[in-house]
């Protein structure tokens, strides 16, 4: 392969990963209960631009806030596919879903999913996106062709957020950041690495879907070159302290070159989620190894702050827990979800304006 | 899944991961160049047993000094496979490859390759497969069904050989132990982690190959638990200094919970192979860094010893470095090739009877 090819085939993938067909109609299903539904939430939230609806299949089913409408209505509003905003029990796609599935295939959408079973996998569903010449989309697959990593630095500044363990908040606060980037004027895009996120960000790479010789360069093509002054705010994955995960954690961090980590951590957690005799490192800890791994592909790499997860405290304790803990480890402590001037604060000093 | 369920799953996964249908033939195609060949020297150093012949298409080709048969011979002989012991240039299969392989299967062996491109995907050699109902195995597959990685304990002894680097000698190292052990008297396996080790064992996992969620996981089954005393001796991949490969690497550290390190280094290696500016660690550090990664799922890990490289010097050049550089580490340094007392000195070390 020649030096032009390569770089073709890399923009190919890169394009293959900014895959999504948006708008959405959110597919709510027939759930009621709020936490099945945490990704027609966090689209809502995060990406309201990308939906023009919702959709329950029963009525006084759940809502999300978005008016209602069905496929026919959404796709006439310029909606592109319908996703799955809902999480299935039991790992199949139930079949009250199927009828609502087909009536958006029918009605020129494609479908996006991030379920444990791939619709393709259901021969009605599979038959009827080819009968009406729809796809559909999978996020857990990762694009083909992924290259291996080069560790050429590339031009742009990237940030990584980093966790003592899985699920504290690293995608949450990636989304954040990148968001306060945004409203402070500056080019930033969030780098989505999971299947939510992705569904936010209308594309990225699911990592830990990725095969493992892989992982750093699917991370390298993720966050591609960009002009100095943009930001690509990148949705870190697992934790190096993880027994099952660190792999994946570490590719992402060697791949990603970050000029800056945000370190996540869950107030009070104490073990590895799970993991029953696996601790959950301390803050200091987990700055220092991602650091030290962190330099071999960006030797430039600091540790911006951190973001912390108070949801298990009141407004004051947790007030007076970010100052005591931003004191002790000398750099700037947040709950992104609080937010407020200490948000700020770590946004400053991710930025190097502190 | 009960545990019952999940204890069985592991089983049947782990038994099709110690898969390789042998005796081999071993298959020298119209191969001339002994460097092409490095697959069936391998074999014939290291699993001699698992070797009935060699059979060469053309006439006055090469030879690794086994008995030249054909199928049909091979096959009355005992072999069970007609295994692909040379490197193909280009990607494909051969032309000239096509009949001897059709020859093989119809004489009733399998075919075992790890060749670039999968030999089931060229429909004539698929086709006769299935007509003769034999198998084309590609050791470069990871088992279908990796479990996430679980972190637990398991009995008897483990050594790791890690490196500063890719092909310096890891998969040597690890071969040397194994037999050194075995001479011994000790109950030892060599668990393989890529292609060539696969075949030599007749079986493993490549590693490089598993997706990144499973990576752990992956080396968790292949070292399972074992009684007291037996040694599982693991190939290592890669180096957690690549900007590549450290994820597999990683993984692999993790899921195989070593009781024992052999940090493997070449002399002279200043850079990473194909990575211009990214430098080899000390030795120190490799060390170093493979321990405090490594304490994470074995909290006792310890540095066995170092296996040099010093394929670059002569022999009153080599000897003077192991002995130099066991004095300035505190630890015995050894080249497997060479072997003799030092070697010996180093399996002392990691047996932790030194």
């Amino acid at each position: 392969m020649t030096t032009a090819e390569a770089i073709a085939r890399r923009r190919a993938v890169a394009k293959e990963a900014d895959r999504l067909p948006s708008p959405y109609l959110l597919f709510l299903g027939d759930v009621d209960d709020p936490r099945f539904a945490k990704t027609a939430f966090g689209l809502k939230d995060w990406a309201p631009e990308r939906c023009v609806g919702e959709w329950a299949s029963t009525t006084g089913g759940l809502s999300v806030g978005l008016p209602a409408m069905r496929p026919a209505q959404a796709h006439a509003a310029g909606a592109r596919s319908l996703l799955i905003g809902v999480a299935n029990i039991g790992g199949v796609v139930p079949d009250a879903w199927i009828a609502p599935i087909l009536e958006a295939l029918e009605a020129g959408l494609d479908v996006v999913a991030g379920l444990h079973v791939r619709l393709g996998d259901v021969p009605e569903l599979r038959d009827a996106a080819e009968r009406c010449g729809r796809r559909l989309v999978d996020v857990r697959v990762p694009p083909p062709g992924l290259p291996i990593a080069t560790g050429r630095r590339r031009s742009g500044k990237r940030l990584l957020t980093v966790g003592t363990d899985c699920a504290l908040g690293k995608k949450y606060t990636a989304l954040a950041i990148a968001r306060a980037l945004a409203t402070r004027g500056l080019a930033a895009d969030f780098r989505a690495t999971g299947q939510t996120g992705i569904m936010i960000a209308g594309g990225g790479i699911p990592m830990d879907a990725v095969v493992s010789d892989f992982e750093a360069g699917a991370a390298e093509l993720l966050s591609p070159d960009a002009h100095p002054g943009h930001w690509d705010v990148i949705e870190g994955q697992g934790s190096l302290f993880h027994p099952a995960y660190a792999a994946v954690s570490l590719g992402l961090l060697h791949g990603s070159q970050p000029d800056v980590l945000v370190v996540c951590h869950e107030v009070g957690r104490t073990e590895i989620l799970g993991y029953p005799g696996f601790a959950v490192p301390a803050i200091e800890e987990a700055i220092a190894l991602n650091l030290r791994l962190g330099r071999l592909t960006n030797p430039a790499v600091r540790c911006g702050g951190i973001s912390l997860n108070t949801s298990g405290l009141d407004a004051a304790a947790a007030d007076a827990l970010l100052a005591s803990e931003g004191e002790r480890l000398g750099l700037p402590v947040a709950d992104p979800i609080r937010g407020g001037p200490t948000f700020e604060r770590l946004v400053d000093a991710c930025l190097g304006s502190a």
